[in-house]
């Protein structure tokens, strides 16, 4: 397949990197200041050399992508809530370019399901998002491949917030001090809004919701409560029960609810670190537990090169 | 879809059961005594009164399914070593007469995996068979989804196994108590020796390293090690040191290994009870765990009827 990349963060970035591998081009890549079209092909260390050097990945308009002759438009740009954009508006684009589509940005997924899947259904392209939902975990086409079979889903599917409950309960540190710590590692933005207050978390268990029952539910239809007024002394409690606290999410016909929960200690849910899991309720196969990396580049790249080769041969 | 399947036992049984919920209709079943064919689509409460009343699911000889107009074969007679007979000769019939397979009996694909796919490439039909590697978990549609960045894979493949285990380990009792114990609950057969010498495990793993490799190892070429000769106080020394013992198997270029190791007790190995885990290490996406059900009528038919459901429209 012909890509190209919109959004050159960890995830475009290494989607560029190992297209290669995968038997993909990258034809055009572009981020928020400028963009480089080739359809003879794209070097990965060239567009990154001069993102280094230039502070952009090329000096032709970043609109210039959807010039492009290319099969796969990959919107890998800052998830953003609301609207959706600028995520959506180059969705939009490709859709009606009759190109595939494989986001691995919630926004339009989270915020515009309805809209998306309209203008899916007036393309010839397909719209994949496996990345969206719990990074290189395959969440997504397992539920596609259980075909109708899900009944529900529950989850931990924000690292920062795992983390930073894991690190409290083990060491019996105090919110503040582990999120510094987090923040020291990479583990926590500067700005950890999005993921302590279970924004990040929410999005995910609305998409979830939104495929696995067809709702067309945004953001503001979810229960949400955060990690950064939860006391110490609530995990040292849940201990002595032989239990913990996790920022967990749960999706059901009822609606989709995220906030921290007492887990048993050493369960299923109660994975360490920056780890991410999905339980799966299903008809007839009980319950199913998928674990891995939430997030990371490569990791968030493999789950968008899957969904490549999932893709219809040709538009 | 319309199936003809052959093989009554919980698996075959329960597929009978659920085929009409995943949009198929079985056509012909056969036992080993009997047969029954309907064009037009057999009830399935129809057969089990046959076979509860007069002990076979029909009067027809079982080889007449193979002349009813069927588009998939489901093997799922009892899992045979060495030939794999008669689950290969049915094999062999379908795929010669160009329809699909899908297997539930592990014989075929674990001692007979070459013959198997040069039987596959000379039919229109193909040949799936997620349900004979860990059950309802969806094991190798996971690893043909990710398109060759699995390396290597590790886990707990049989269920008795693992309860003999826990309990010992939570009991602190010893083999023979837990083993009566297990077929007490219908946990273990009355012969439990596929399960306990590792040789249901193992089969499991000889499987996913000839999908994974492109191996066409056998039983044979695997190392195997059982839990019967297993002390407690094994398990009392794993204890002191914050681990335990499970049945664990082993795929890597090396080679298939299955035996008692030493794991985390709170590890992601240590799943408990009747449970199984795949664990699948990955070029890019790191580690993935999955675990489920890794045995039960329902559960195990629920993989035959995924693969059903992945098969090609038309042979």
């Amino acid at each position: 397949m012909r890509l190209a990349v919109v959004g050159v963060g960890a995830v475009g970035a290494s989607v560029v990197e190992l297209a290669g591998e995968y038997g993909h081009e990258v034809v055009a890549v572009a981020d928020s200041t400028g963009g480089a079209v080739d359809d003879s092909g794209l070097y990965a260390d060239a567009v990154f050399d001069r993102k280094r050097t230039e502070g952009t990945v090329g000096d032709a308009d970043p609109e210039s992508v959807f010039d492009a002759d290319y099969d796969v438009l990959v919107e890998a740009t800052p998830t953003t809530l609301g609207d959706a954009e600028p995520g959506f508006s180059h969705v939009r684009r490709a859709l009606a370019d009759d190109r595939h589509v494989v986001l691995a940005n919630k926004g339009p997924v989270a915020e515009r399901y309805d809209e998306l899947r309209t203008l899916e259904a007036e393309s010839a392209g397909t719209v994949l998002f496996e990345a969206t939902v719990g990074g290189a975990i395959p969440v997504l086409s397992t539920i596609a491949d259980l075909n109708g079979q899900v009944t529900a889903a529950r989850g931990i599917l924000n690292g920062t917030a795992n983390f930073i409950l894991s690190r409290m309960a083990a060491e019996g540190l105090g919110y503040e001090h582990v999120l510094a710590e987090a923040q020291d590692l990479g583990v926590a933005e500067a700005d950890p809004t999005f993921d302590v207050e279970g924004t990040d978390a929410a999005l995910k268990c609305v998409i979830l919701s939104n495929v696995l029952y067809e709702d067309s539910y945004t953001l503001a239809d979810a229960e949400v409560e955060g990690i950064a007024d939860l006391p110490g002394s609530a995990l040292e409690l849940a201990a002595e029960d032989g239990r913990t606290i996790r920022l967990v999410g749960e999706v059901s016909p009822d609606g989709v609810r995220v906030g921290p929960r007492l887990v048993a200690e050493n369960g299923t849910l109660a994975v360490s670190g920056t780890l991410n899991i999905v339980q799966l309720e299903t008809t007839h196969a009980g319950r199913l537990n998928i674990s891995g990396r939430g997030a990371g580049g490569p990791e968030t790249a493999s789950a968008v090169l899957a969904d490549i080769g999932r893709l219809p041969d040709t538009v």
